[in-house]
């Protein structure tokens, strides 16, 4: 299999917004046709799931103008420039929830919507969570809770986790302590 | 909490594709300011995870243009305009793989992006599966493994798997043969 498969012949830029940039590729097939594929270019991001000394699981929950729903979800946040995606990792779960992790460990890296977008989120463990004062962005709007692994293993079975990563993490945390 | 948190002022639609919509919205935030928040609307889609009667899993490798990369994911495909999730999902099981289920049952339905996406995915569990000819359209081009639970859970622990929603379909699968 060569390592493009579906080289670009022509693209175009139709969107350069603050998060996403929108793209358009006239791609050419494997049979020497061609076609369309629109996608959407992402900094990528990380996300933290973590257990305190309470045994709980910090959660944020926030409104998200995609889905026009308020979603609970682990602590995330967009990948900066230069910057390392562990280090954004603490600096995320400290401005979201207040805890500095003592241990950050990379549990898994994926892409949410390979069919259309780029973005790859790092999935940490924290451990040795030390409670603090959260900090927000200005535009951040959000309300941190806590969870027992019983709850969140309850929510798993009822299907009940909207986002994709916090499934994803919940049910690696779940297997751990089952 | 009100249940829309971020009403919109003012809404652009910037582009409108073959699969994707991208719209830019002025949104008030709860503190009266305003913010920007970019907004890519997709029809949702359907994935699929089954084991055959030798207890291998059908899994598809095909090209994924927005990351570039071959991907090894669960049989999937977006949703269509007036026909049940459970539906599309049988089809695209059978086009890409050529199984067809006997039983389809919902395991979860969550978000893949909020941030920055509405797409929502149904997977699925299917059972009682029977070995068919796969049929793909023009402008997939895709290749079926069948893997073992064993290789499924190995490359889960390796943290290998490059897609959200096959991580999470594999990791619920493993969870009950353990």
């Amino acid at each position: 299999m060569s390592s493009s498969h579906e080289p670009t012949i022509q693209k175009e830029t139709l969107y350069q917004g603050k998060i996403i940039d929108v793209e358009v590729h006239d791609v050419e097939l494997p049979d020497g046709k061609t076609s369309k594929r629109e996608v959407v270019k992402h900094p990528g991001a990380v996300a933290v799931i973590g257990v305190n000394e309470d045994g709980k699981i910090p959660l944020v929950r926030q409104f998200r103008k995609a889905t026009e729903e308020f979603l609970l979800e682990i602590p995330a946040g967009k990948r900066e420039a230069e910057e390392e995606a562990k280090i954004t990792a603490a600096r995320e779960l400290q401005e979201e929830t207040g805890y500095t992790a003592g241990h950050l460990q990379e549990m898994a890296c994926f892409y949410t919507s390979p069919g259309f977008a780029d973005e790859l989120i790092h999935l940490y463990l924290a451990t040795d969570l030390r409670a603090g004062r959260s900090q927000t962005e200005a535009d951040e709007f959000l309300s941190v809770e806590e969870w027992t692994i019983a709850e969140a293993r309850s929510a798993l079975r009822e299907g009940s986790w909207r986002d994709a990563k916090t499934a994803f993490a919940i049910q690696s945390l779940v297997a751990k302590y089952d």
